[in-house]
């Protein structure tokens, strides 16, 4: 619990490689999470290679931590595997659609939280690329990935070269309902992002980019919605082409 | 790592309550997860009462350990808050989309692995229940979760009461593949399955349900082609009225 409440994001990274014994330990361990009717619905793709990372980069919008850090994990929805054994074994495969894509999606998302806790315990640091959303079919024909496989998680990884600060996190307040789902009043956004809104670096934010206040960041630069729905349009294409939807 | 190393899932639990602090305790430390933009898209609903565990306890199939455990967590992809948020500081949301849905899921989900990891340290048991996927609407109805806000995991948590064995996992080479991903052939198949096929429990459940091999009882049995159809309209439809697609 210690080191989950002492993480932050690691971005840069030693030139130290992590070897694969380690790795792999820490992947073996990570699928002890809950899997759904215990398939295990995932593959993860390792990128040691810099002509991978190369062609990985621009699709993670060219952030550096893709070519610096030794190791690039993507986490993969993956019904391919268990359609092939279902196959071999004279049963017929009935996960062309978007439920299996969700289970087998949540299923990945489980073992990659697994690998960020264990790797963080183990002294490496790790970055969650929240790219891999937005690149989805570019990802797939760079790491050649079949019918039933998409790509739901980035993550890179190394030995910590910094020690950022931590990101600040709304009160638990804001987070959970008893019971039922209580809508926010504005008294209550007010409470809860008051302490987001007070930081200097947010405020700082505000300052260069010249919006008035922080949510605008947010609506105006970082997570336009002509951008969310073009990567919505890109999301849908790839379910279909993986063969997830119609 | 031993934790997780060691964990199995836990569906019989003891009378004992869990204290408001030692939840909020493990719920906080939770959110440390990696999180969209610093943004938390996600909302937790805490059931303790009997009377809301009865009207879940049919949307889970009836899965008994909703009466039984002490607390149900549903754990839902959240961008209502934050629209709240942008309206509330003259910002325009534009995150009624489903790249913005995928995104807030992928959020709840980490954090909801992180609860699961954490509690099972403090000697707790928790129970991943896959049946949410299964009926998003009445789940949205129950909870009464508004607009962009949707249901991804519902996870029971209570003191053990049973030590179950823990359950097979394929070995790590039938999930990594380097650099790019291998198509497996019909010997990689053979080999990476033949030890959970030669489980004695699975023999057992091929016997009592008459099947030929193992991966019929998926197909034919436990998670049928007819059966995800339905569940995909269910979500689509549950996404729809949710307004994270059109």
């Amino acid at each position: 619990m210690e080191s989950i409440r002492n993480r932050r994001t690691i971005r840069k990274y030693k030139q130290q490689n992590i070897s694969d014994e380690l790795l792999n330990k820490i992947l073996e361990t990570s699928c002890r999470a809950s899997t759904m009717g215990g398939l295990q619905l995932y593959s993860v793709i390792v990128t040691r290679s810099a002509e991978m990372k190369e062609k990985l980069s621009p699709l993670h919008f060219n952030q550096p931590m893709v070519k610096n850090a030794p190791v690039v994990l993507t986490f993969c929805a993956d019904y391919n595997r268990t359609s092939v054994w279902c196959r071999n074994r004279k049963a017929t495969p009935g996960y062309d659609n978007f439920e299996s894509f969700f289970n087998a999606a949540i299923d990945a998302l489980l073992v990659a939280q697994n690998f960020c806790t264990i790797a963080e315990e183990k002294g490496l640091g790790i970055c969650y690329l929240g790219t891999t959303t937005y690149t989805p079919q570019q990802i797939i024909d760079v790491l050649n990935l079949p019918k039933l496989v998409y790509p739901v998680a980035t993550i890179t990884v190394g030995y910590p070269d910094e020690m950022p600060n931590q990101p600040d996190r709304l009160p638990l307040e804001a987070i959970i309902h008893n019971e039922t789902y209580k809508q926010y009043s504005a008294e209550d956004i007010d409470r809860y992002y008051s302490y987001k809104e007070s930081l200097e670096e947010n405020k700082h934010f505000v300052e260069i980019n010249n919006t008035e206040t922080l949510a605008q960041i947010f609506t105006d630069i970082r997570y336009k919605k002509e951008d969310n729905e073009a990567a919505s349009r890109a999301m849908l294409d790839a379910l279909k082409n993986q063969g997830f939807i119609d």
